[in-house]
């Protein structure tokens, strides 16, 4: 089995008055946290008090950006050329890098959000122009990637120290591909299931999907969601088993 | 009569597909531009055209955060702490540098907006909390302040580098205050008018005021504003009446 | 006892993807909901909805506009002019009853939010300019006021229907105002103590207060909050305990 | 030669701070007026500034809803349900209606904007959707559309009245449709060719084209551009010219 893997959740990812899940509990039970940074959530005081948890908890934190579209939480594609997401990508990284200057933790990966992820995840230019706006503001933060996508193979042909994530409660098509969220099998609600599923692949390497035998991925990270009520507990319930199997939940950057 | 002064103007001060004034005619009149971070003007887009005209036209580039109240254009002073007003302030300094980055044009020095600025000239915790901010974000940024300020004095004991700035079309009352703008002789509209007084001011140190003999004040920066029509028309005749008497334009700092 | 009062709570207070409170459950235990504008909270989505769920349940339905301050929740002072509030306030009241009539329910009142609420209650400009926007945009909604403000006594000066709310879970002070919420006995979190002092004032006509006898106050509404989690529990606490009393919870307009 | 037509432009859209060309000169000069509604532009004081500046020349207004995006001006389209554009506009209009019930000047017909319009104009759902949120609001709003649209059919089909516009500075192709923006042709800035070009179709009912003869179009409305500097010149120019061939500038409801 494998020894070591990280433990991901988008936090940090409320606005205002308003909250997006449980981000205290959920910051106990994760090794890396990808910070909205004012773009589809967060505001100076999200990103602030999501840094303080961080730094807090011993948690890595990476910027989380996404498209400037609260109403619709980033998961709508919203009309850009690739260098207007360059521009708006590098803007919300400097604001989660400045208000993390002071906190005293650092940012040290990038994860794109939603929509603006899945087209980086297909479209050469996007994925370029995140990563230099990535170049741009800290040459050295590592990129977090979707396995299996234009951003994670761009990424590795530009120099970066790349990493890829697999969900904790998504299925998986044969192809390496996501279930499409309208389909049966997309999501994956009990936490028996996910975390079963989790320990054949740190086993074994191989992911079970939808149609057909398991398929061998590749991942450093298991992101599980933070945005929603039952979130706390299907964390909880696979960090405690992968522990129980002797796997180290631990950030894949120091 | 002293050889060098600054001529600052606020430019980058649009939003999406509006434009405030001529940011194009301004930044070839001007040796520095106070850019608007995406708070109470600009974008992404708007920020990173200002850094490419600053660039191309040899401008240096300051930070002007202000409240992020665009209906109200940052002039409302919005009810916060100083802590929260510190991150946000943070964030689009973050965000303003972020993109400098990517034109290859450095961001040189802070000055704050409108509401945010005022407050900051008569309120310590506020000076602090954007000092705090300023140093976590780039600790060798500058300071523009208005002269005879909470921020200015501030800034110094804090160690940074900091200059002062008189306006060229604003009149100034005895105790070095500005002609609050609902008063007589708050604006000087007519050029050869701002001119005449800028032109003084350089021979003597004195300024003109409303009521009584010019007072000594102590300035490296004259700011024009850009947010108006009359705007270019009167920073050109600043320009060039103050090169006919041997003023040399240029920026406070390197 | 008083045989009918109604219970009243601000609803519709979710922002795209973030909710506030549990309003299909609230819906379920009140009579009347006043559904934000789009201005402190809400957006057509959620104002839509929170329609919708008023005409499943039988629920009244009152504008409830705010300052256009989401990130402050309309609970700060924005600088404005009495004209500047009624036009904003004439723009959110039109855009819920917009689309209450795409739903088949009427608006059927007004009650302002927050920050505007507390200005309405002692400036009477302010209050007029509310009630100048209420009576253009319909002049047949009713005015929902706090007990012993400006905008009651003007509301009903104009001829409006006036009709005053206490709250539930908030302490009194013996001048009939509400203990700042900074202070001592300012909030009530037990159902059961919040119950009992509802009791008695349904009752008596006396409400009681942190220090010192009852007071007498007018009132035809109570004001349950929705916007946290203990919400729900204590509303249902509430109308049961009116109900068990032979309290008819009903709305103060048919 | 017609006797008369409608002179049309869309207006009112600022935001905040920013002006969009030179509304008091365009109020001047033409018969309607479409109002933006603070989705793409506007917010309730340009909205009421502009039902002023209606009431004073005489204007009809319209209102003049749009994608709630102000950074894109509603140029982008914003994935959306036919039922969340339907409760957008609703909104929208909602709001313009109330704040025109504080002038006094009552909104006469409804009329999409930008990328809005162009789905609008293909897309039945859409359509469909948005007569919807018009006949709700108030059913007896008139509709403006572009000349051969889907929403131009759906309105005629359910009873509203209707009238078309053809675009006094934009290019036409053989069968009806705009020269796409990035083609040549697809702009006519010289005010003398925009006269000519009209004056043959108010004597004729036919249109130029790029490619080939004249083509039938019907029309009771000339849409001039008001948000740029040459605006108020075309417009004027126009004016002149019909007047001057006896063409009566009129709106097509009373």
């Amino acid at each position: 089995m494998m020894p070591t893997i990280d433990l991901n959740a988008d936090l940090g990812e409320g606005y205002g008055p308003w909250a997006m899940g449980d981000d205290a509990a959920m910051f106990g039970l994760i090794s890396s946290a990808s910070v909205a940074c004012g773009g589809h959530a967060g505001d100076a005081e999200t990103m602030f008090a999501s840094l303080n948890l961080a730094q807090q908890h011993g948690v890595t934190v990476g910027a989380h950006p996404g498209y400037a579209d609260k109403a619709g939480f980033g998961r709508r594609v919203i009309p850009m050329t690739a260098g207007e997401i360059g521009r708006m990508v590098a803007g919300q990284m400097g604001a989660l890098l400045a208000i993390a200057a002071l906190t005293g933790r650092r940012v040290r990966y990038i994860k794109p959000h939603g929509a603006l992820a899945n087209l980086a995840a297909v479209d050469a230019d996007v994925a370029e122009a995140i990563l230099a706006a990535t170049r741009a503001v800290d040459p050295d933060l590592a990129v977090l990637a979707i396995s299996g996508t234009m951003l994670e193979q761009r990424a590795a042909t530009r120099g970066f120290a790349v990493y890829s994530e697999i969900f904790a409660d998504r299925g998986y098509l044969p192809n390496g591909q996501l279930v499409p969220r309208q389909h049966q099998g997309a999501m994956i609600h009990d936490p028996e299931t996910a975390l079963s599923r989790l320990l054949r692949f740190m086993d074994s390497g191989r992911m079970a999907v939808v149609d057909g035998p398991p398929i061998a991925l590749r991942a450093q990270s298991i992101c599980v969601h933070g945005d929603n009520p039952q979130a706390v507990g299907m964390a909880r319930r696979i960090r405690e088993g992968l522990a129980a199997q002797g796997v180290t939940i631990r950030c894949f950057v120091g």
